[in-house]
């Protein structure tokens, strides 16, 4: 069976479960919580939440700049007041340059993304902090808005606080 | 206690159980995942997915455009091959357009957001489908990566196919 049938025979086992219809669009715990994509990292089991507890943005490395558009919208619409970034242990942003992979991209798919900056880093808790500075900068993050940074071990499941 | 305590105290109950701290990094159902943000939608919960399983990308609306990076970093340095995208009903990018949110950051935050697409939509349908269009459109995303869009009711917690 492929993937997607798979997603969609697991949906069926989910839905006839399902007893959440009547959630409100809004987070209810009024948090953000900004991750890496890594398969191995999953938000909610990690953090505790239930469906219709927090906004999750999840994006290559779980990097802010790449969050930006999505973070003003749930504090400027959806009303959270926190944002809880998570990167962590073995990440692949830690496995490559912006010019190795504009190279790639060159030679196996005969393509152009030099215009595309992919955000890797080489220092993992230098990252968290990288993008906690650059959320307290930006003029489009009010002050009042609450920015804790974590580092996730994916070998033992702990969090671990940056400070 | 804060929403980020209440984070921590969770994490302690998962790490506690942990056992999964073997897995590799390269998603082992060889897909990406891209969905919205919205609280009610654990990906997760609604795929079936196991930690280790699958890239999971998320942002406001579920957007491709603006899961670019993310996308070809997951395809050409982490081996998946398939995309699936997941919209969902009661979307909060149905409820407002860029004039909107660019005169309320204006008047709110009394800074400048002008140069962001937010990148609304006012059909659900169309939203995936447009999605799936630009990624097949993309000299970035190869004809070989199998792309599938759905839309998630959040009252049933059923998946519906996009064609």
């Amino acid at each position: 069976m492929s993937v997607v049938n798979e997603f969609i025979e697991a949906n069926h086992i989910y839905a006839a479960q399902f007893q959440k219809g009547s959630l409100p669009l809004p987070p209810g715990r009024k948090v953000a919580v900004l991750a890496c994509m890594d398969a191995r990292l999953d938000p909610a089991r990690i953090l505790g939440l239930e469906e219709g507890d927090a906004h999750v943005i999840r994006n290559a490395g779980g990097r802010a700049a790449d969050a930006l558009r999505s973070l003003i919208i749930s504090e400027q619409l959806l009303g959270t007041q926190t944002i809880v970034i998570i990167h962590h242990t073995d990440c692949g942003m830690l496995t490559f340059s912006d010019d190795g992979i504009h190279h790639k991209i060159k030679q196996e798919l005969h393509a152009d993304a030099d215009h595309i900056a992919f955000l890797p880093f080489t220092d993992l808790e230098q990252s968290v902090r990288d993008d906690i500075a650059f959320l307290q900068g930006s003029p489009l993050i009010p002050d009042s808005i609450e920015i804790k940074g974590f580092i996730y071990d994916v070998t033992t499941g702990k969090l671990h606080t940056v400070n």
